[in-house]
């Protein structure tokens, strides 16, 4: 298979340290093993606990006897969601999230879907709680389950939530349904939009509930005080939200809790929610001791969220001049077992690449007897993109028009109107598609029978939220960085490099350390694309804080005022005697004669977020015999606004698209006839693998994002986007084939090739 | 025994948290046993280490071999100094610094004292380092030992460092000598003061050599990484200080080295120097794992710094009229094997209480064949109180003026001249004499043979240096405080206290944390009485950044600006609109809406430093058989500026006391003929229990501190000073015997009795 590996920054602007590849904070201790991950952290006299999982998708409650299990010899502890606080005023809506949340947590009166916990055993070592897990007698009246959002909206649909309303922009419904919510925006005049169209595609599409894979399955240790301080230990991509949960489900306020990150393997949005922490929590409350509960890789799978299956129907119309002017979508997403998916996003990003005058966008949240959904790598932006990409390839077609000069024709850019929001900021849409154009992939031949090349783009969002950051100066002349944002992707170097910029040293002499929600002000998610942006951003002012403390002590040093120093590139020079200057370090070495020690601190909440545009090409080649797709080359493309460390940029790209990829060609949730999961492994479910893909190219984009000192946008998730509709156009080059459902695996492109054998080319 | 168990406070200000007693935040884990204290932490795959320590006072080292040790199975590391980096350019006095602290952490070419560390092992348990540690052969040439300072002085006397010169004011002397230091400061015409004294006394005084004794022994983990960087987790009273000593020693910078606080089982000055640390750190480097090691007991008196065994000659001089007119003194003090007592304190302290117009006084620091001095609560003050105060007795019997209006006639304030150094700041010596004087302890009658009451006081001047502290806003209204000073005496609420006073919220709204050396900038020791009062400003100052931050998101909420924002007790009024106000609770409420979250910081490097003034009133009994001591009645007596939580300044003057006590009747280090330590064990080496004593009362006198917002001097050390002298003066009382040497334990009593059988009065 052949190797590219080529990595092409466009780059913008240069810094001194942003932009440059120094080698990261924490790689050594990753490297040989100090780092310590969710499961790695055992504190003394911890017991070890196991949860009892649902058999059944969809079940009343009758009865739970946990009798048995208590008088298991080694048993400390079991509990149940009788064992939470619940107060008889759980009415209002926030409330009815909080009960959402914590019974997806603990089953209460129902279980949701396969794998639902219903108890847990604290035990004083592993086997027994395990043991005493079966020993839980639970009474279930099984109850008819549904599977699918379209298969959930009808109302003959069995009701998953008895009391659940359908949330509208009009307000909520009068009747109970398991369409949580239904959503529809437009712009402009659809009618009229797809009269004026010449060329007009409509189609219907699926994809399947997929798992984000993050190789650590999920970890927790809770210690609740006698004194009511709880600690918890935990791997997470957001400490201040787990203690924010934890105080609305036990009913502490989060003061009494302190959230310790661990190392975190992987997360992807999927650790976000809380599901071990909780449990912990009771448990600890209970025994008085420690408590520790990880995940097998079959609770992974059928208990934390995976992203939802979609159908999604799409009409897009165009002139024969090649302008997009009409689209019209229905997408129904599956929420899982609780309202939430990201349907939101979905309407937001199906039609944002394009600048369409005519839109009419409506989706519904459809509750169903699987995995409450979690986040998923620009959530809810995958599936319609699928949709979106694949009809406009089709358009191009039939207007006779190449298909990247059809997307740069209709491209939006700063102020397009969106279907859902206001306009456009700052976008780098047109310029990926030209760094496309230009690339040498697309300029290559494609060679072989059955083979075919695909494009696709899509765009991202992302998001602010408030970041905290404090910054102290050493006298090495370095300093130590105080962050609160759990490092996914690399985030303490890019970070720490914003910082450095600043203060004109170097990038290995900012020392960052992730803390606890005790140790720094509040800080928001790893997710969203935001923590380089944000938390890179407090990096920033904080640094800026220090600087000008470190101006005003080289004042006393060169015995002028603050006013007359320059600091440039980490010299200090007094403006009024050019002779007179001195480093950053040297300076630093001289705090404690004039004044004392150095700290500067930041907290934001940026408003100025920049969406990030990512595109792919893909060759491939497809066995008409097998069905089996083998992927040639892949060049992603995305824009960064700043690369700060365009190393883990690189590396954002590839993951998104290898994750893209999986997506595309083999990965779903795999239901048995009862709604039993029977793909719970990674042997079954088949992520792909090194062995399985290329090297992915990759091609950095830099708009500079004018919401961001140093122009950064975010990165961590739009590459996962274009993926499918660009492997889907490239099937259909390859072998004439038009793909409506993912995962495009060798079933469903036989199946294909059977429905429509004259599709095949003569290759 | 009688309980008396008193606590007075004197108050001089109100406030509505500073001088209150809530309960201090590592309460629960203290009594819980959940606190990790510096032998509780042991990360996965650590070795074990064990040290050999020299079984000679003094002796020069021939050779080291360590085969032996390292081939017994399971040993996988043996260092000696060989392993310290050493630089060809180590002269200048930094560097002999540097040379003596390494030296004593592992002897190069001599050892020089019984328990000098020689090398150490890392292995794969404990018991294999103890085994491995024993097949380390050294051959080692004796050399005659000296133990006492005059001892050491004399021209005759075996050198320890064949290069060490004395220093003087006026330079370097050229000969080597024992004598480390010789300094002597005038104030006045001495000689025209004797002259006109009417009464002169003139004696001469020994103290032993006595240990700080806390609970925990010493205790280090290390682990050098394979990055370089150096993760230190131990006990000890100044995180930063071991980072920068290990950073010398190492020669690695400080951005290299995180030093990590457990919690301190005791230090009172002996957990500043470092012992385990830097062994810790090369014997991970040797083996790539984590290191342990702990003391025994038996190491630590042998290997640990005591506080210096004295040489005093004071003469004082007092006129008819009961005015202290002159004072000499010459003062040898031991240093220890490497140069450094606390030769400078004692001469600041000698005269500090007493206003004398003629001063002649001259110290000498003195190596000698013990282990190293380090600090000791109110280092180097507590001998020459005993000297001062005795005499200062026996002038008032001479004079017949009442012992405590003699004081106060001559008790030295604000504007007096000192002996060495400026002259006095506020100082509260006459406050606290007065409240010795109306105290019912005073009054009371003496009852009972051979009983007596003694007086005497003390001023410890305090320390500043630099300290840091930052504050985060939580939603709940609560603040989260960071810091970075280990907590020996509940400094955790009395930093947290002061944040209070200026947020309007509770103590308990406060909950701080003490971190490691990564996460906070520069913070000194715990040591000088400072952490209450540097880190306590320094959380004041963050405070205060934090207050104002409020203001202004107020001014958002109530639409007004800044200037407007009145803010008192916690709450937040619009001084245009008072009818509008909120509680600091209330507008934490609302961060994320008017701004995102609220962090504040300080850096502090105050100057304002308070002496403390302490005395202490004591009666006791003589058994004149035996020469046992019984305390009957004790009462402490300190000027705490302002007492910011009452009892644990109470609590430190009941421990200073106590200790002061030990160091009066009984502890000394007891040498062998051959140099060697026969009581290096806690039954041998008795100290008091809380069966052995009544309990202390005790008076908190507030001068409050011009210097410090709260008026707060510091309060850890003062109160050890003045036990020996009012013992002393008891004892005088009780048997009519003038004790001159300490420990005052049974042998003294009784040899001093049959050498003047007439003093003993009729009882």
């Amino acid at each position: 298979m052949a190797q590219y590996g080529s990595n092409i920054v466009l780059s913008n602007k240069e810094f001194n340290v942003v932009g440059t590849r120094p080698i990261r904070h924490d790689g050594t201790d990753k490297v040989t093993g100090k780092a310590k991950f969710g499961a790695d952290y055992t504190p003394p006299l911890t017991l070890h606990g196991a949860v009892l999982r649902s058999p059944h998708p969809h079940a009343e409650i009758i009865s739970i006897d946990t009798a048995q299990a208590e008088s298991l010899e080694g048993v400390l502890a079991v509990i149940t969601s009788e064992d939470f606080p619940k107060s008889s005023d759980e009415q209002s809506e926030g409330a009815s999230r909080l009960i959402n949340v914590r019974d997806n947590v603990l089953a209460d009166k129902k279980v949701l879907y396969q794998g639902h916990p219903i108890g847990a055993v604290a035990a004083i070592n592993q086997h027994i709680a395990e043991e005493a897990v079966k020993l839980i007698q639970v009474k279930y009246r099984v109850l008819k389950p549904v599977f699918t959002a379209p298969e959930g909206a009808l109302p003959e649909a069995p009701l998953l939530h008895p009391n659940l309303k359908t949330q509208t922009f009009a307000g909520e419904s009068t009747k109970p349904s398991n369409i949580a919510k239904h959503f529809r925006t437009t712009l402009g005049d659809i009618e009229q939009g797809f009269k004026e169209a010449d060329f007009i595609v409509e189609r219907e599409f699926t994809t399947k509930t997929v798992h984000q894979g993050y190789i650590e399955p999920h970890a927790a240790v809770a210690f609740w005080n006698r004194d009511g301080k709880i600690d918890v230990w935990c791997s997470t991509q957001g400490t201040f939200v787990v203690r924010d949960r934890l105080s609305d489900m036990l009913k502490v306020p989060v003061s009494q809790i302190t959230v310790t990150p661990l190392e975190i393997g992987g997360g992807f949005g999927g650790k976000i929610p809380v599901y071990l922490e909780p449990l912990a929590c009771l448990l600890s409350k209970k025994t008085g001791s420690p408590v520790k509960l990880t995940m097998t890789r079959k609770a992974v799978f059928e208990s934390t969220g995976p992203t939802p299956g979609s159908y999604i129907k799409l009409k897009v119309g165009a002139t024969k001049s090649g302008k997009i002017i009409a689209a019209k979508a229905y997408m129904a997403y599956e929420a899982g077992a609780f309202p939430g998916s990201p349907i939101d996003s979905a309407i937001q990003c199906i039609s944002s690449c394009y600048a369409i005058p005519n839109l009419d966008v409506e989706g519904i949240d459809v509750v169903v007897n699987k995995p409450k959904t979690a986040a998923y790598r620009a959530p809810g932006a995958t599936n319609p993109a699928f949709a979106m990409e694949t009809i406009v390839n089709e358009l191009a077609d039939k207007i006779g028009i190449d298909e990247l000069d059809f997307r740069l024709l209709n491209a939006s850019h700063e102020g397009t109107f969106r279907a859902d929001g206001p306009p456009h900021k700052s976008i780098g849409v047109k310029e990926l598609i030209e760094a496309m154009k230009n690339h040498d992939h697309w300029k290559s031949p494609i060679q072989g029978p059955y083979v075919g090349r695909g494009v696709a783009i899509g765009l991202w969002f992302n998001i602010g939220l408030p970041s905290s950051c404090s910054i102290s100066v050493r006298k090495d002349g370095t300093v130590a960085l105080v962050e609160g944002n759990p490092d996914i992707g690399g985030t303490r170097v890019s970070i720490s490099m914003q910082a450095a910029e600043v203060l004109g040293i170097r990038a290995e002499d900012v020392q960052p350390t992730v803390v606890n929600t005790d140790l720094i002000g509040f800080t928001g998610l790893t997710a969203g694309s935001r923590t380089t942006f944000a938390t890179g951003w407090a990096a920033y002012e904080a640094a800026q804080d220090v600087k000008q403390q470190m101006i005003d002590r080289a004042a006393i040093v060169m015995e002028t005022e603050s006013k007359n120093i320059d600091m440039q590139n980490g010299v200090f020079k007094d403006t009024k005697n050019p002779d007179v200057s001195m480093t950053f370090k040297e300076l630093a070495s001289q705090l404690d004669s004039t004044g004392g020690p150095i700290m500067g601190q930041s907290t934001v909440n940026p408003k100025g977020v920049g969406a990030s545009a990512s595109g792919c090409m893909v060759d491939l080649a497809v066995d008409p015999e097998t069905g089996k797709i083998t992927i040639l080359r892949f060049t992603g493309f995305q824009d960064a606004g700043k690369a700060v460390h365009p190393s883990y940029v690189e590396g954002q790209i590839q993951g998104g698209s290898v994750q893209g990829i999986g997506w595309s060609i083999n990965e779903e949730y795999f239901y048995g006839p009862q709604g039993d999961l029977t793909n719970s492994t990674f042997l079954d479910y088949r992520m792909p693998t090194a062995l399985d893909l290329p090297m992915i190219d990759t091609v950095i984009v830099e708009v500079p994002n004018p919401g961001h000192p140093y122009g950064v946008r975010g990165v961590g998730e739009a590459s996962i986007i274009p993926p499918p509709a660009a492997i889907a156009n490239a099937i259909h080059q390859a072998i004439g084939l038009r793909m409506n459902q993912l995962p495009m695996n060798p079933t469903a492109i036989l199946e294909g090739l059977w429905n429509s054998q004259d599709s095949l080319p003569n290759n």
